[in-house]
């Protein structure tokens, strides 16, 4: 069989070479660049499509296409979320991406993306709260200890700066699994028994539950002046951690409002509630925190600009490197026109 | 690195061993078994999701993402579309697709698509042909002799009974290479000079042109009684192949309606043009042909679920062979809450 053109490939990225290239490049400088590289394409958010994500829902989950386009290349990631698959051993959120060349629709990038999606979520949440944080914030509570806590510990410390994180789960197991991760990380990391004792002292709090119906995981009294919050946990419609009475305190921040007032936090409120777009922040066009007593709050649900920087990010770190295999995944006659003909010449 | 879980793996379909497949199991073999697929899914039509396809556009083409599910699996083809392709020698259409288990979100099959989208494509067109044209057709002819030509004619000549293929295309190199690759297939070939010779004692007519404009390859003089025509080139906004007064005629079968008036040959027509949903001829609740002397037209555009059957179809074949790798796709720590410790691990 004659072997295929150099067009016909499209490098992927598996598992395990997105694991070495994290331990490559190393994890705090990998969430560094990728900030840069989020910052990039966050100031020319007018560039890219913004179509709302397509999803599949069925009684276990939900099944998304997360397409996006800069108008050179075209990206999208496919993403599940199914809460049963704990049970059964199973990822709850599984993810890969794919890149592709707009001028030809040729792909250039097929990734894994559940390790990139939890990279990318916490370069964007340091993004942010670099911007938005009190200034010199040293202290970060961090309220649910899953898959995401160790991803956010490092990046605002690579990005931010802080120094401590204060853990709450109320599964003491999940507080223990991450305080050994952190362990060596240069962070001083303090199991905390109650979301108000992690919040002593914090400038930033980090909340990442992942309970399914609306829940009260931050109360009004707890969130004292000053203070960032970055939600990541109210991700989708009917999940939400924050009561309504600290969005009222709020400025609240959001990647795109369309996504978000469904998704996010701000599903709690009306229509009317006001809202930044955070990439005008980082265009100049809007303000940021103002005023040091102000609460700022990042509602995060996830965008496809942010899958879309993280796969162009692999696209040019990986080059050069042997952190990729070629899959032959693309049909490429010598005449386009003669398709069969390829088939019949295989024999 | 530890190796990776058995639930990290997703079988890959690389164009290679696509085209091993086929060898293996016979072209016509395949177009037979995959019409048989076709019927069954077309039979539980009602049972789909049926999303409309998500495109993004750009100056030089389209690249569609085409999402359905039947409640038990999730398929998606992922499918450009580039004329100007050609210049750089790049195929004007590529696609790849996926599978995944609707119940726990994972991928069961990743497979290149751009073959497999020209063998169901073919394969479609026999299934309907099948059930819609006069009995014992024996000749077809087919005007636009390019990537689609031979497997139309394989397909026709399998599931149908056709004999003997009637070419015509106004590049004479297009039809040569369709007669040289059927040589040895069977079937009777004929290269003619003009539409008109093609379509001297064809019973059925395939119109497969690649003209991005509206065409009139088919006028309503060449179209005698009785003719089932099988139109696949008009198949997006702007591209049609038939003059008006040929739908007049024609009793017009359709796969979905809402996709056909937007990207079929009945864009030319008014929304309220009468079309009969080819999925119910098959399950009995509508006529298919009625009379000898009836004109039947399939508008074809190419509809997901004809995807998802191709993707069962091959996720089913593949089983037990060797014909699939198996990539490192999805990230499967032992503990989900512990991704950062799979990570960490594997250094």
């Amino acid at each position: 069989m004659p072997s295929p053109s150099t067009k016909a490939f499209v490098p992927f990225v598996s598992v395990e070479n997105m694991m070495r290239l994290v331990h490559n490049v190393g994890i705090e400088t990998m969430m560094s660049e990728l900030v840069e590289a989020l910052e990039e394409d966050f100031r020319r958010w007018d560039q890219f499509d913004k179509t709302p994500r397509v999803a599949a829902h069925s009684a276990d989950g939900v099944i998304e296409l997360m397409p996006t386009s800069d108008g050179g290349h075209y990206g999208f990631k496919y993403v599940n979320g199914h809460p049963k698959n704990k049970l059964t051993g199973h990822q709850t959120v599984t993810a890969f991406g794919l890149l592709a060349d707009v001028a030809t629709g040729y792909p250039v990038l097929l990734s894994e993306m559940t390790l990139l999606t939890a990279i990318r979520t916490a370069a964007t949440s340091a993004m942010v709260a670099r911007h938005l944080a009190p200034k010199n914030a040293g202290t970060m509570a961090m309220i649910g200890n899953g898959a995401q806590a160790e991803f956010q510990a490092l990046a605002m410390k690579a990005v931010v700066g802080v120094k401590a994180v204060r853990l709450y789960d109320i599964d003491p197991a999940a507080t223990e699994k991450t305080c050994r991760n952190l362990e060596g990380s240069g962070l001083s990391v303090k199991a905390c028994r109650s979301s108000e004792e992690a919040l002593e002292g914090a400038e930033i709090v980090t909340t990442c539950t992942a309970d399914k119906q609306y829940a009260t995981i931050l109360t009004d009294n707890m969130v004292g002046a000053g203070i960032h919050i970055n939600a990541i946990g109210g991700d989708c419609p009917g999940k939400t951690e924050l009561h309504p009475d600290i969005l009222r305190r709020a400025t609240t921040f959001v990647e795109y409002p369309p996504q978000t007032r469904i998704e996010g936090e701000i599903q709690q409120m009306g229509e009317d509630y006001e809202v930044t777009e955070f990439w005008r922040v980082l265009e100049g066009s809007q303000a940021g925190r103002t005023d040091e007593r102000q609460i700022t709050l990042f509602d995060s649900v996830g965008f496809a600009i942010e899958d879309f920087t993280a796969l162009r990010y692999v696209a040019e770190r990986i080059k050069g490197t042997e952190l990729y295999e070629n899959l032959d995944m693309i049909a490429d006659p010598d005449d386009p026109r003669d398709l069969f003909g390829m088939l019949q010449r295989a024999m």
